[in-house]
């Protein structure tokens, strides 16, 4: 058997399903049960609970009256059938990679939604991530254990990145009799997912491999924003405030923040946007320049000669090129996979004081804050938990009705069963030729930096103008989602 | 001129548009301008930054293969024309009702918005609501006036329920030269601003009036959800962590919370679901009883037994039959025309007090919080402030492209222009035979309290059941929406 | 044996020390142990680790050069001889009255205390206060059951006002072989704290009765104040900032806000004083009257017209002999003897609404808060965790060096052991003859309501005024403690 | 005219009174005027609201039965006389030296006090620091245009490092012809405050210098503690708790967070005791070493293998020995004359990594959290509004009252006037061979890194054994403070 192919079924009007696997395209003679939430009395006023076969959620949503309908993606929630038996069920969770506000919940969410929903009680944490599967005892998830623990930052259940090792992790499912795997990890993560699910395919275990995506920086496309998201924004804007007092205390005071974001920008935007106290956000997808006029250094002087402070968020990943060729030692990759970054907070404070010093007649202060620990590690927020709940419930009603191979999220504010090339081919960038970079622009009145006509060009040829850019772009496989809010 | 008709565009495939009044209905010789912004340098490189004319979004994105399209609205953004000159604009703003976390930070983008992108800079702030037009001065509003109020709490012009009069108030826009007026408020504000529409258009004047909707409760149907919203569901949690902590630490206890929701129990829903600590939850929309079997006081009663505490949420709105029926007198209404509720906080603490006095064998506890002022008076989260900042940019885009008695705000996450009457028909209310409520009562465990044949048929009666509620619902032009998350 | 009798030694120059009982008072043969302390890593360098035997803290501290010394306590901490061996401690914990950020971290440092500096194992927890003893199973305290409990509010033995029983108490503690006592209540359950010391001493048993004082109201005379009331002070501030906001953004609008203190207004004093957003401050001890020149209502209405706002923070025991002749129904107690209060606040605001309710030209708007358990539940700032730690190890240290039938806290900063009678025979309260009320007064610029000759007078005669007011006061047993700060 | 001589009064049985100097100790005929606040109605019923003219603080609490009085202060607070008519006074206020909490509230109360309770208009903010009074304008500080700034962090009158020049500094406030100057800063500053009061004094010149002495170290002697350090180590929680969360979830982790405290580890000793979250806490009077037995590396080490995660906090002074000695960089010092610091958390990081990489069987994750300037700009929490408001109108009183070269600060709890000298002739720091620091290691359980006879022998020398040392020690100007809780 050969791995699994694309799922693309079409309609009418130009209408295209983008379908997830399913555990009967290969065990097609699986038995099927009624499901128990039928018995629940929580459901019994509930007239639609189950989610109709047909529904799909449309990813196109800004429209012409003649336009075509577009990409579609099945409908998350709970089926009238399962392809499980709540006594036959023995689900584990493991979550992987860099901690992010939500974690916690969506286990405590998952927890709860097999065990009130659907009356499973055998759930185990893979302790650590992936390398658990193989090097680690498990933990027993029971309702009581994870209680509390969303009022908690962190992950109870630990992770590392990396240890990804396929075949010794689907042998540790298929040898403990594992039928639900729940994986809660950012892209890598989601890949290592798709590949246990096409061993445990190859393999045919009835084992519902089920990604749960999982990125701080939001840089997971087609769906809406990720969790923890919103928590880390928040929190963000306690950095940016202090950057903002001191840099308004101080004399000739410039107040740098460096926020998350190895490839895309959108928690400094973001930040940014929400906070309107920055004069300058600099992140991966906006190359800038350090000297000369229009560039950075030009803009600083400018700034502090005006108001005599100003302040500075950068994201993680900007500007990469710029720290690779001061330093040259840019060819690492950490345990992940992840390019090693050079903090280019630490080199940008650097070259600022630089340029500084040389100027004789100014001098300013520079305050640097790094406040990404701090982030990382905050429970999520109200938003964020009701967020992680559908988010986990979803995924459980998924596994239950027999899906496997797919990841979840909402589009549109509708819970998705996604496939996971959707999620893992590209990453979410914040577009900047699109509108909500240009109101961080005129938010901040830092000029481009994109001054030459060459660069402009480049940018161009990469995202060819359009009216409905976001919608076509996403169905030429471009990803642009302008983000949640627009 | 008569009073202006719906404007309902017809297309393809079931496609309908349900398009927003301008300016050149009934003033069809305007002039326009080429749109400032094509000047501003943060827009150099946005390639899409004028909204195509024709773009729409739509309102239903759970589809079969094979649906019609159904209602769409116009997208929101700047338009390549507009119909004023920015020396020639004179706006002002005005806020009525209630406190609602990012009121400030609307007034601030509005203002932002109008100076930064349009050179606009007669903007007045008219003081103290409705009232304000005819019995107080105005406030000037600069960009320096507006710089840090987006981190304070309530409303910096002022706000009061009433005093709406129509032809005072469109004297006073005409007398004063206003020409683009800001409306923020809620349902009955929003009234108000159709009416006056409606009397600007009948004296044939170029005036924009503009809608922005305002409500804490997140009742405002059609939009995603309203701002402030997401800030008050996370202070909510203070008051519930509260009541569960008193409730754990004394014997036999029962922490009772009220939040706000008149008619609509949005934010005890969701503060309960982000919670996790709730094992009661009482909104308008779910009717319930206190004495007898399948009654409120038995499941207490019953907790307090298993558990030795119990914590409950109450939205105002909830049970006032019940109150109404316990005091017959509830007949007045206050300045804004709501119908004045007797405080059911107050009265439940009252009614479960006076059951267990009856019961001799146990005594209990009651620890009453009521944390309405502390919710509404704080400053917007940043979540809520990227939202502000949106929609107040919509509004500004849509009044200088000439549109007039229109409201905004976001549809599946896309700013549109909305008709008055589409949210003020009717109120966005939990719909409890929906998933969203069944998700509420499986996490705190409590019964339905529709135990009787007959309610559960009149619920049915309401709301028909079809599997694809929401979206035909609101076709029907009746309001499901499940709410922004889902 | 008779009740024990008050411990005074003097010395040079006018120095009194009012010690505490010890149990070799009434066991003189007790043989004693080294103190396990001296072999203890953490104190390998600690020089004075023994507080010496003849170490006692002055009350009097403002002095002139001819001063006499006036009143000592006994210093608090370890010393070099103990009178229990570690194997032989059975040591309980109870908390009673109401909650108070800190108990937890109290309740942890006990534990952590006995087990960590001594060795102890057999800690437990009386479940739900005093009548815990004869009512309900016990808790088993360990150092990992207490870990990470300061983080949390509320108490995890759980509390309960009232259940004083001597007899069955002591029974109790009898019968199951506990000989070191930790109580945790306020003034009432001092009193019984200082009974069940009397009756153990009656009955001749080596068992050390420590009472420690909480309140949240910080109305405990001698000791520089009580745990958990700085958190108090500072979860006041939201309140009041929610009173702010909501005065400011609405007409003529009121923001009353009712803080605790029954007969103390310390919160509400310093609450004030740190906000400074108040307009005016009423407390149990400076009376007020409503009608007439000079009057509250007068005053309300001056600021009203003046600046269209204003803030008053009320104590809940102000005013209650207004309240009592208001309503005629003052005469009930609670459970633990407390006389019942009428809701001040409530009766305030109805006061008020009726008042411009008959001045036909203004309207006023009235917006409550009432923060009580939203205070009381939040676990304890940075500040309060260390003074509870201090608390806790001071009274284990007591302990085990053999004193009983003493209560713990700081006298100027310093750790001292007190007799039961200095804190239970009198509460401390804000002298509103003296410099603090005065400072809360010019910050506020509310009129002191005290314009009668007579009123004056009489408080006169209760404080005569003199240069040394605090310190001879205190001397006199007149309890005129300025407060922590001054 | 010789530079002024300390001011030491004796009286019985050894009582010391260490004097402020005052104007008339130079200007002998100065006149004087009735106080003000005689007549404000606030200070009506208050009976001692002018100080005696005798009171005085002792610094000596714990006492022997027979011990002599030792040092006392002069009490701060209002006189019946004054030495500036109140519409000659014209004040000025400057902040030195880097941010902490609490800058704001205290330019806000003194500008209050001068004014709501002497009725002073000219009062003046010197902008930026020392170098202000010379190279820039003045700011006019109005009680309006101070109203809310005590809810910001930072000053708003800005601040620096550096820039003293006493003839400068002089001729201005000459030529300005101020009269009262108020200066906020730390322990070289307020040498500085010193050397202009001497100059002032030379000149013969009716200014009041007032010294009010800042630094979020906690490092400044004989005070109870300084403004802003609570709220410091408050927030410090936040670092801390993050670095918990972080350690406890990744494999083999290590949470490290640096913390405040050049000099002292106050900041890093109270926070730690506080969260109780810490496994090492290393600051700069507690030397330690990496390597070897009994070295910081082994017990690293060993709490992760038998924890899987350890939190270390590291003061920013801490260990500067062993920076130096790597790093042999370490000469430079700041503008303030601070030695320039290599930062230690950055060092002990790599330090870390480099000892685990080269254990080629244990990965580690490191976690490095810097919160400094996150925690400098916070605005002040309610205790420290509380205490500055006090620390203000004490400058004030002192000033009117003809007080002139002194500081002001709280002894055991009581505002104090103290000579310059008491403040400035030595740091405040933690004694390592005192209780409070054995409390510390006892809740990390770490070692004492003292394992050589040479280190432990070395420090005794510093700070001789003694019973009473801490009070014993402040007779002997060695300062040993045990600080504000013990």
């Amino acid at each position: 058997m050969g791995p699994s192919k694309p799922k693309v079924v079409t309609g009418d009007h130009g209408y295209v399903l983008e379908d997830v696997p399913h555990l009967i395209d290969y065990l097609p003679h699986l038995p099927t049960y009624p499901n128990p939430l039928q018995d629940n009395p929580a459901y019994t006023v509930v007239k639609q609970y189950f989610v109709d076969m047909d529904d799909t959620v449309a990813q196109k949503i800004v429209t012409h009256a003649n336009s075509p309908r577009g990409t579609h993606f099945r409908r998350a929630g709970p089926r009238q059938k399962v392809y499980f038996k709540s006594d036959d069920v023995h689900a584990c969770i493991v979550t992987c990679g860099g901690l992010c506000p939500g974690l916690n919940t969506v286990i405590r969410e998952i927890v709860g939604s097999l065990h009130d929903m659907y009356g499973v009680t055998r759930i185990e944490g893979i302790e650590g991530g992936y390398k658990g599967f193989y090097s680690r005892n498990t933990i027993p998830l029971t309702s009581k254990a994870v209680n509390g623990i969303h009022k908690r930052g962190g992950t109870i259940i630990g992770t590392s990145r990396g240890g990804y090792d396929n075949e010794k992790i689907v042998n540790s499912i298929q040898d403990r009799g594992i039928n639900q795997v729940y994986i809660i990890g950012g892209d890598g993560t989601q890949k290592g997912a798709s590949a246990i699910y096409e061993e445990v395919r190859r393999r045919g275990l009835q084992v519902a491999v089920v990604g749960i995506p999982k990125t701080i920086d939001n840089d997971i496309p087609v769906i809406d924003k990720s969790f923890g998201f919103d928590t880390a924004v928040e929190e963000a804007q306690r950095a940016i405030n202090a950057a903002h007092v001191e840099a308004e205390s101080n004399e000739n005071c410039i107040g740098l923040v460096k926020l998350m974001g190895r490839n895309s920008g959108f928690i400094a935007m973001y930040a940014t946007l929400a906070s309107r106290d920055v004069d300058c956000c600099l992140i991966p997808e906006s190359p800038f320049y350090l000297e000369g006029q229009g560039g950075l250094l030009e803009y600083i002087e400018k700034r502090i000669k005006e108001n005599g402070h100003m302040v500075i968020v950068v994201a993680e990943g900007a500007g990469q090129d710029l720290v690779a060729e001061s330093l040259k030692t840019n060819d690492g990759k950490d345990a992940s996979g992840n390019k090693l970054l050079n903090d280019v907070g630490l080199w940008l404070s650097q070259k600022i004081k630089d340029h500084f010093k040389k100027q004789t007649e100014m001098e300013i202060n520079l305050k640097y804050i790094d406040p990404t620990y701090m982030i990382r590690a905050v429970p999520s927020n109200a938003s964020d938990n009701v967020y992680c709940t559908l988010l986990a419930q979803s995924a459980v009603h998924g596994a239950m009705a027999g899906y496997s191979g797919f990841t979840v999220g909402p589009v549109h504010g509708r819970e998705c069963y996604l496939p996971f090339y959707r999620i893992t081919e590209k990453q979410n960038k914040v577009v900047i030729t699109d509108r909500m970079w240009a109101r961080m622009l005129s938010s901040t009145h830092q000029p481009s930096f994109l001054n030459t006509k060459d660069v402009i060009e480049s940018i161009m040829d990469e995202a060819p103008p359009t009216q409905l850019l976001d919608d076509q772009m996403a169905d030429n496989g471009l990803v642009t989602k302008e983000t949640f809010v627009c």
